[in-house]
This record gives C-alpha cells, sequence and structure tokens, in this order.
C-alpha cells in the first residue's frame, strides 16, 4: 500500500489523500481543482504555479510545512531566475507532495472553470439606477463673462436637461478642463442620484456598468450590469478567501479576539477579492474596471462589517450588537475597492446580529412583505437565515445549522465544483446506489459514465447529494427514523458496513471510497433539526398552523430536490407544488438594489419593521430543535416519490462479516 | 580684497554675499536666516543642519553645486555615522561656501523667529462654526430590540439634542463600538452642517480646532482657532515651497507648462507645508492635529488650483479660464493634508482667472457690499488685487504690479524678516538717511543703534522701505518727477553716487552696501503705475469721481505708511484720514469663513454679482498705465508729511568727482 498524505487546495478548499510523490499537478486534477496547465506538466507553460502554504490548520487536521514539497528543480530555478516565477511560487508539474500540505492556486494559475454555485437568476428588473449619463457641450470660454468651467457644465446641464445645479468630486473636476479640451468642448457626466458629478469623459459616453455582489461566507459572487440597459454582462465568483482565517463566522470572529489586527487582515483579503472579481468580470465583458461606477453588497453581518472595516467582535457574542444596520454608501475607494475613482458602494441594510444584508437581499428578491399568503423564505448558507410572513407583518430569524448542507464537516462532503456527487438514488430492493456528479450528465449507472466522468472525476459530495443520500438512505431502510444506519433484514449488500461501533453506507469504490458514516447523518440531522425548528418558531409565532408558500434561497436551495428536503423535513410540510427554489435571491436582491435605486429606499423602510426572533433566548427552540432530530413519517413528498410509507421499524445492529470487516480497515486506513 | 560669492536660503528667500570660506551657518546670521545654532558652532548640538541644493536658479544668477561647499569634515561623519546627520545634509558651521550655492533650511533648523509678515488681526466674530460637538451616553444593547449601536447613537441626538437623523462617516463608524465599551456607553461626536456625524470620541469631548490658511504665492500662513470660543490659539507661517519652481505665479505656470508632472510637484510640496505649518501650529497650542477638523483657505487662482491638485495651465494665458470659482469643500486627507481623519477642508470661491478666494477673503472680511460709501480695497501682493464698490455695485480687477513691492526684483530687496529696512527718512538738506530695521527699534542714527541692530544685521529693505525711500527720494530732490536719480543742485552729498549712464542713492554702507539704483526706481514706479491704473479703472467704470475710503490688505499694506504711498501715487487720491491698513485680510476672511459658517454661503452669494475687470483687454488700462508712471504733483499726504510742495525742477545730471568715482567702483565690485 503506497503511503498517502493529505492536501489541501485554497481557495477551492477542495482537499484529498494523494501518494507521497504525486505532483501538485497531478494532485489539482485528481481533486477537480481548477489549475491551468497548456503545455501538459512538461514545466514550460509556467501556467501551474501554487504558493503553498506553512502553518497549522487544526480544522483539517493539516500541518503544511515547504519541505512538505520536493526541493526546487533546475527547470523551477531556470523560471526563477527569469523571474517568471515569483518569490515562494512552485510549479505545481515539477514539486512533489512528500508531507501534508496546504497549497494557495493564485487567481492567475486559475482557468475559472470553477462551477457558478451561485447562478444569476433571470429576474425582471425596472432599470432606474442611482446614476445617470448626460452629455453636454459647452460654450467656449469667454474672457468678458469670466465664469468658471465648472460654472459652465452646470449651467448646460441646468438648461439642456433639466437638472438642478450640482456639485462635481474634486477628482472629476480635475478632469473638466483637460476632456474639454480633447473633445472639442463636449463631455458627458455621471450624475448620482440626481445630486452629484462623479464622473467626467470627454465626448459622448454610452455606457457604465455596476457590480452586484454577494459575499458569503464561503463563496463572493459578482454580477457584472450594464447600468444602462440593466443586462448582466458577466459574472464572476471565488471562495472567500477569509476561509483562510476560520471556516465558519464563529472561527472568524475567534480569530479576531484571538490575533491583533486579525479584523483589518480579513478586511484587506476579502477587499483585494472584491477587485479580483472586478477585475476578471470586467475582462469577461470586455470593459475597463475604470467603467464600474456603483455597487452593491449584500452579506451575513460579521462578513458585512468586516468588509466595511468594522471589529465584528461584538457579534461573537450575546446581545451580539452591530454596529450599524442601516444602508451604507461610501466611495468604493475608501474600501480599497478599485473602480472608478468616484464609484460608490452601497451594502444593503442588516436585520439583526445574526440576521444579514444577505437576507435584506432575499426580501428584496422575493417581496414577501407584498405577498397576500404567508411565506417561508429560507436561505441555506453557514447558518440558515428565516423570514416568514405576508403584506401585514414579517418575522425573521438565524438557525445555526452549522456548514453540512454546504458539505463542510461531512466525511466526503466538498464544494459544489465540478465531480461532486449531487444527486443519488437507492434501489429499495438492492440497496445499490447510482448517482450523478456536477460536469457530467450521465448517471454512474449508465455506460458511458465512465468515460463521461474521466475529466472531472468523482471527487466527493455536495450538499444537496448529503440530502439525497440520506433521504434515500431513509426511504430505502438503511436508516431508521432516529437516523442510525445499520443492515437490512432480507437484504443482504456489502454496501453497509461496520465502522467501529456504527455503521457507514458506502456511496463509491474506485480510486477514492465516498461513505456515509454514522457521524455524517448526524451532522445532516443537527442541521436540519435546527432549520426545522427555526421554521416552526417562526410558524408559531406568527399564530399559524401552516405556510402557503416555500422558497429556498441560495446555492443550496438551487440544487437540492425539495422534494428530499422534505422527506428529511428539513421545512415544516407545505402543499409541494408550493414549494421551490427562489434561486440566489441575496444575490439578486443586491442586483435590483444595484439597477433599481428607489428599492434601496424601500428595502430601508421595509427592514425595521421586521420583527426579530433570537432563537438563542427562545426557551422553545431547544424543544423544537430535540423533537425535529427524527425524520418525519410522512409528508406529501413521500408520495411524490412514488415510495412505500411503510418503513421498517428500527432494527438491532447485525455483525458483520468476515469479508466486510477487511473491507472496512482498509477504507478507515485510506481516510486515515 | 577677498573673493565673494553668492548664497541663496530656502525657503526664507534671503540672499546675499558672503566671502569664500564663510561657513553657511556664518552666511545665515550674517543675512538674517532663520538657522538655529545652540553650541555656537562648535559641530554639537547639530542643530544648524542645512540641505545644499544643486542646479539652475536663473532668477538669482546662481548655479548651485554640492562641491560649491567644503568636503565634509570627521565632525559631520560622526554625526553621520550615528545617523544624526540626514543623507544629504550638512552641518551648517562646519560646511564653509566655496562656490555660489543655494542651500534648504528644513523645517526642523529653524528656530522660526521669522517675522509674522501675516500677523492676526483682531476681529470680531461671530462663532457659528460648521461643525458642533454634542456628548450622550447611548442605552446598554438588548437583544430583544436588536438595533445597531448606530440607531441608537442616532436616536440619542434626535431625543437629547433635538437634531435630525443624521448619517455617520464610516471611518468613525468602526470607532463606535470601541467608544461606547471604553466610556462607559457615553461619546461625543462632532455633527458636520446639522448633516452628518464626522467624529466620535469616547467620554466628553469639548474642544475642536479648526484651521484658517492664507496660501499666498511666497508666504503660507495659518491660524489655528477654538472651534467653540473662536479664540485664536496659534498661529504658523512659511515661505511658499513652490518658490523653487518660480519665483512669480507666471513662472511657476511656466514650469508646468514646460515639465510633465510639474503641476502634481507644486501640489504636493504646498500641501507638505499646509502639514507642517498645521503640526506646528498644533505643538505651539499643546493640541493634537487630530483635533481640528475644519479647515478654509484663501488663495489666489493659481496657487488655489494647485493646492485642490488641478493644472493651472489654463490661467496662463488668455482667456484665463477657471476650472471652479466656487466654494469647494472636501475631506482635508483628500488633499492629503492629514488633520482629523475626517476634517474638512473648504477653499473659499474666485472671482476670475485674476481674482481669487484671497480676494474673496478680504470681501469677507470687509464687506464693501455692505457700505453706504464708496471703499476701495487693494491686496498687494505679488500682483495687486482691486475691488471697489459700495452696496450697490462692486467692481473687481487685478493689476499685475509684479513683485517689486514685495523686495523682488529690487538690488537689495529682500522680504519683510529681522534685519530688513521698513522705515527710512532722508534730509532734505543734507540728504542724508536715516532708517529703522525690523527687529530694532532703535533709528539708525540713534547712538544705540549700532549695538541694537548687532543681533538682526542690516540685510536689506523690504516693501514698506522701498516706497519710503522712493517717495523720501523725490521728496528730497534726489529723483525728478518721472523718477530719475541725480545729484541735487547746491546739495553736494557721496550718497549719490554714478552708476554707468545712471545714478545711484546710497542708504547704507557697512558690511554691505545698500543702494537704490534708477532700475530700482523704476521697478516701483512700474509697479505702481500698475496699482494706479487698475484703481483708475475701477474708479471710471464706476463712474465717480473720487473714493471714500481706500483700505490696505495685506502684508505690505500692514507694514507701509500710506502717506508714502499717496506720496508715489500707489493709490489714488483721498481723503488721508479714510486711509489704512485693513491688516491681512484675506487671512481675516478665512478665518471668518472657518467660525461662521453662513459667511461662506454669503461670500458665495455675493461673488458672482462682482463685475470683473480684465485689465489686459481694457484699451484705457495701458493709457492709465503710462499717466501713472509720473510722481503725482500733489496730494493731502504732502501736507501731512509737513514738506514744502514747491519742488526743484528736473536737474541735468551733475559729474561726478574723483572721490566719489573711487566709492562707486568700490561698490559695483560687492555687488558683482
Amino acid at each position: 500500500m503506497e503511503e498517502e498524505v493529505s492536501v489541501l487546495f485554497m481557495p477551492s478548499g477542495l482537499r484529498g489523500q494523494v501518494p507521497v510523490g504525486t505532483t501538485v499537478l497531478q494532485a489539482a486534477q485528481r481533486l477537480g481543482v481548477d489549475l491551468e496547465s497548456i503545455c501538459g506538466g512538461q514545466g514550460q507553460c509556467r501556467k501551474c504555479q501554487v504558493l503553498p502554504q506553512e502553518g497549522e490548520f487544526p480544522k483539517h487536521g493539516i500541518t503544511s510545512r515547504a519541505d512538505h514539497l520536493s526541493p526546487f528543480t533546475e527547470t523551477e530555478r531556470h523560471h526563477q531566475s527569469k523571474k517568471r516565477l515569483k518569490e515562494g511560487r512552485r510549479l505545481g508539474c515539477n514539486a512533489r507532495i512528500l508531507g501534508d500540505l496546504v497549497v494557495d492556486v493564485p487567481e492567475e494559475s486559475q482557468q475559472h472553470k470553477q462551477h457558478i454555485a451561485k447562478a444569476v437568476t433571470a429576474y425582471d428588473i425596472q432599470v432606474q439606477p442611482a446614476l445617470h449619463l448626460f452629455t453636454v457641450t459647452l460654450p467656449e470660454p469667454d474672457m468678458h463673462a469670466p465664469i468658471s468651467d465648472k460654472r459652465r457644465l452646470q449651467q448646460a446641464l441646468v438648461s439642456e436637461h433639466d437638472l438642478p445645479l450640482m456639485d462635481c468630486e474634486l477628482s472629476q473636476l480635475r478632469l473638466l478642463q483637460p476632456a474639454l479640451e480633447k473633445a472639442s468642448r463636449q463631455v458627458t457626466v455621471a450624475v448620482y442620484q440626481f445630486e452629484k458629478i462623479i464622473a467626467i469623459w470627454p465626448g459622448e459616453k454610452k455606457e457604465v456598468y455596476g457590480l452586484a455582489v454577494d459575499l458569503g461566507s464561503t463563496t463572493i459572487a459578482a454580477q457584472l450590469c450594464n447600468m444602462i440597459t440593466g443586462e448582466v454582462v458577466a459574472t464572476a465568483d471565488t471562495m472567500n478567501p477569509q476561509i483562510r482565517f476560520g471556516e465558519d463566522l464563529m472561527s472568524r470572529v475567534s480569530y479576531v479576539m484571538m490575533n491583533e489586527g486579525g479584523d483589518a487582515a480579513m478586511t484587506q483579503v476579502v477587499r483585494e477579492a472584491f477587485n479580483q472579481l472586478a477585475r476578471r468580470a470586467a475582462k469577461t465583458a470586455g470593459i475597463q474596471v475604470e467603467d464600474i461606477l456603483d455597487m452593491t453588497v449584500v452579506a451575513n453581518p460579521i462578513m458585512h462589517h468586516l468588509f466595511l472595516g468594522i471589529d465584528p467582535t461584538p457579534l461573537g457574542g450575546a446581545p451580539f450588537t452591530l454596529t450599524t444596520d442601516q444602508t451604507q454608501v461610501v466611495r468604493a475607494a475608501e474600501l480599497d475597492i478599485h473602480l472608478h475613482a468616484e464609484a460608490r458602494a452601497c451594502t444593503l441594510p442588516c436585520i439583526a446580529g445574526h440576521i444579514g444584508a444577505d437576507t435584506a437581499g432575499v426580501i428584496l428578491s422575493e417581496r414577501p412583505d407584498l405577498a397576500d399568503e404567508f411565506v417561508l423564505l429560507v436561505d441555506v448558507g453557514t447558518n440558515a437565515e428565516i423570514v416568514l410572513g405576508n403584506r401585514d407583518r414579517l418575522l425573521a430569524a438565524s438557525s445555526p445549522t452549522g456548514p453540512a448542507f454546504e458539505g463542510a464537516q461531512i466525511t466526503s462532503g466538498q464544494r459544489a465544483a465540478p465531480g461532486a456527487i449531487e444527486r443519488v438514488r437507492i434501489n429499495a430492493e438492492t440497496l445499490e446506489p447510482r448517482f450523478r456528479v456536477i460536469g457530467c450528465e450521465a448517471w454512474s449507472d449508465d455506460d458511458e459514465f465512465a468515460e463521461k466522468s474521466k475529466k472531472v472525476g468523482v471527487s466527493g459530495i455536495c450538499g444537496s447529494g448529503i440530502i439525497e443520500v440520506v433521504a434515500e438512505m431513509y426511504l430505502s431502510g438503511v436508516i431508521d427514523q432516529d437516523g442510525v444506519i445499520g443492515p437490512v433484514e432480507g437484504k443482504p449488500t456489502d454496501r453497509i458496513v461496520q465502522d467501529g461501533r456504527t455503521w457507514s453506507y458506502v456511496l463509491h469504490e474506485s480510486e477514492r471510497s465516498i461513505q456515509i458514516t454514522q457521524n455524517d447523518v448526524r451532522a445532516i440531522q443537527l442541521a436540519k433539526a435546527a432549520l426545522h425548528a427555526g421554521a416552526r418558531l417562526l410558524i408559531d409565532r406568527m399564530g399559524i398552523e401552516k405556510v402557503d408558500r416555500i422558497g429556498f434561497a441560495g446555492a443550496f436551495g438551487s440544487h437540492i430536490d425539495v422534494k428530499y428536503a422534505m422527506v428529511l423535513g428539513l421545512i415544516p410540510d407545505c402543499n409541494l407544488e408550493n414549494v421551490g427554489s427562489v434561486g440566489n435571491a441575496a444575490g439578486t436582491g443586491a442586483r435590483i438594489a444595484l439597477l433599481n435605486f428607489p428599492s434601496r429606499l424601500e428595502i430601508g423602510e421595509i427592514l425595521p419593521k421586521v420583527e426579530k426572533i433570537e432563537t438563542a433566548i427562545e426557551p422553545k427552540f431547544q424543544q423544537y430543535f430535540i423533537e425535529a432530530m427524527a425524520i418525519p413519517h410522512k409528508t406529501d413528498a413521500y408520495v411524490e416519490l412514488g415510495k412505500v410509507v411503510n418503513f421498517p421499524p428500527p432494527k438491532p445492529k447485525a455483525e458483520s462479516s468476515e469479508g466486510e470487516e477487511r473491507k472496512r480497515r482498509s477504507r478507515r486506513r485510506r481516510r486515515a
């Protein structure tokens, strides 16, 4: 048996075991990491540059050291001497992995084939932006009427465009006379909120752009929009580089508490990521970042405060006090975001210490405050934000689901990226699974699967896959209502294997084994219980029996099959027809706020009226939580899935055979 | 005869001839340059550090090279090795001058005994600033009412101080929670224009400060004011470091035209000077620069535009188009001025391409727009800005006087600094002069003069001294009405010496000879003709015969005896009782704008109504100018000075005696 070591790629978060001596490029390809290579690993193209990290990564059980890579090769030294290989970097095709390793894939080494987790939702937005363009031609200066060119510009805007008298940003005033000189005294100005001139260009200018950003704890997704037509001209996303400081929100706040300047470091990296996204989106759209004049941002409260450069420590403990819960508008440059020099940045308002501007985005996208019926909106990220209500009343809460739904804390879990299992079916008779991975259309039992999946491989299981596999395990009797895995009477299979005191279900076996362990099922149970309890608390508080409509927001929401969510009891019972994904509603909300200025005022008026339920101090939450741990007996979803409703009662655990014991050992070794 | 070389000290502009081998410190002391020395030139205190300049200084006819100083001494090398002598610097007491030299006296080597040219005028200003302080104590955060601390702050300001709901600068929002924690939830905020919170401090804060700056072509003078009491707590001034790029305005604009990035370089040095002034004033007052929250600036249009970072090139030629003639308010930080992070900077509006915010300051200080009688205001700097009018109508013009009134372009001219001759009397019978220098109370014919003037010496003649000496030369018959110098019949003297084809008047002889040459008189005639012609143009345009009141603004205005100004015909005839200095009216205007916010709005309303007269395109200006070259026959001032009104007719030039010829040669050699 080859010796294996752990490798974790940043910023994708993809990780796995590889044999000692594997090159970083091979490891990346095997794990589905986006690392470019043109020359096929010949050390020529220099595209596969990576940055090895040093330090402790306790969450991943990895101690990464520079000497966990083979020494520099002649090829690397050559490139280094020619300044083609930056300080500290290695060529992925030359450096071999000798020990546990964390490695960074720099922006320029990525091909950006990454799966766009937060897809753009088609949405009919009335384009009514905060900024408008006006083109005017100024009269020649006249020594007999010695007014300034600024005043001539103001007068032209008043007389030709019926605008009020407006001031102009100083940085742009500097450009006025050169622009007038360049284009025979014709200039185009961008006016912000009909209040101030924030940009001046020579001659006629017809297009300006805006960026709507959904800043998540794990993913940052940007939509680049034409501010005149409203069209989304490019999208770009990346992992939140703050992951280095802590995988989830609370560990990032802890990092701040433990490390002087930790908040500033996290603020810096997230702003750098914004700049990268802006540059990448601009490049895709074939425009200059300087043509981006407005930006809106949605984020949970901690990301929101860190992005604004505000210490989030008070958000890490009761009473979870926000510094600001209001819409903040500043110059993007003040946030070190480099767009047009006077580009504005607007963060949407937060609701409470746990319910952020991302939820404001969901509300802006779905407008439950305009609904007649009772709408339940659920945005599953690392926490689940829940909004319930109609035109009369809105309630909101945040439930501590943890990151299980995102594939974290799951043995073979991974983010939704090519190679991740996203759909699972288990044959109720044979208990044999079939599945589909992201990036491959074939199911695993199709003949062409081996061929078609070659490129992406099978690297792990993502959030929607976990929901499906656990639900299918329940429907096929592999787990009982309490979530306990065990052999099914009368259905012998080597898919169910003993793993110490508990059992696991083997979903896939090839070069890597993908299993669902008892701990995985527990993590999913805890997460879904938190979500369910939160929803129930709101329903309780609203004094209703049942909600009329349920919308799942976010990446998780767009990937999962809502029937499985209901089988597992993630959400309260509801007519299945009225349950569905609302897409990346938070991101859509950011785009609405970007393109439709009045909506910013509206959301500012809606939010203070939202009643906040703090789950941590609601006595009933704990009770609901415990009650929601079990898998519900019956919902509409069962019928929909065509399954028998008579489930076998909990079974005594059968002893494992000798052969199974052997397999189990082998599997455990690989996972070690 | 010792060989002499030229030395010019920056930023004071003081220059002179010194024997080869003189130390820089000795030269500085001889020329009245402010260069500190504690150890008496022993090379111990290291206070006299200077920075030799290299390059061509054509205005001064100096080519300065590093090897025009003696090589580094052991003492200097020792201090260098101990890092006590910065790169490029020399010890003034060790370095000996071997050739023509320009030398910079760094900020920290100055004792700041410099004569405060722009003194603070006592003025009764109603303190009604743009910013106000409010102290509030916020309620403890409450998880059941999860609003942000920002909202709690807003609510407290509304309920306790009856303020409107206000936004807060992001940079200050970051300080809110730490401040609340530090001072048991009590904070003080600074509110700008009752519109926005621009500063937050923990606990109670009672004092904030503002800076009013008069940015002249040659001098920058700052007044540090307590924004609560209105009191001037410190003043500081310095030479405008842009002098390096060109002595007068037009040569600075030329520099910009000829040198890529020249405007940015000038913008940078003037802003650095602002920062030095702020730090120095704050130190004097015993406060932190971070306690300065507001700033107002007056300046001529070119200084104004350069300060704002706007290329002034269009102001260098017709049609002299300003980029902005309006009040500009920006964050001081945007101008790289480091005060409080959110301190505001406000530049007063300009009137026309040649009439700047300094004139706006004069108007704000003198308010001719409120006068019943006709007021003529004259601000003599490098140009003379002239305002004429009353409550019904205001006219303004700028006259190209050149810098002669400031002591420039005059053979022995210098700025108003210790050692400069500022008062002159000539005995009408003997033609012997007596004078007084700045920094010494005794007249030159007093017994104690030698003793009392030892410290400051007699280094040159400043603007007010030149006016007096030329007027006295006229009154005593040394010059005729056309300004021609020549011997006076029946009054033999060796004070009047031939100098080539023309004659000079010897004002002082000691280690340096101070003479008034024919060229000096011509320079004064040109300057006063320009000033007079400008005033006459306005009087003409106004359709009046005579003005009722004349006010001299600026350093020149506060030093000259108005009687002499009238004898020379600088200003039109007026009842002498109604002619006087109005002090540093531009600086006072800046202070009024700083302390009284409504005045900023008022000046913004007054200026557009001011009628601008462009002297360059007024056909009559040239005619008036020529007519004003001669010295007027009779004004009230003659009577006041007690002089006989019968002046001798122009005289044929007498031949010089042999003795005089010898003296003359010796004098010319020294001046060479």
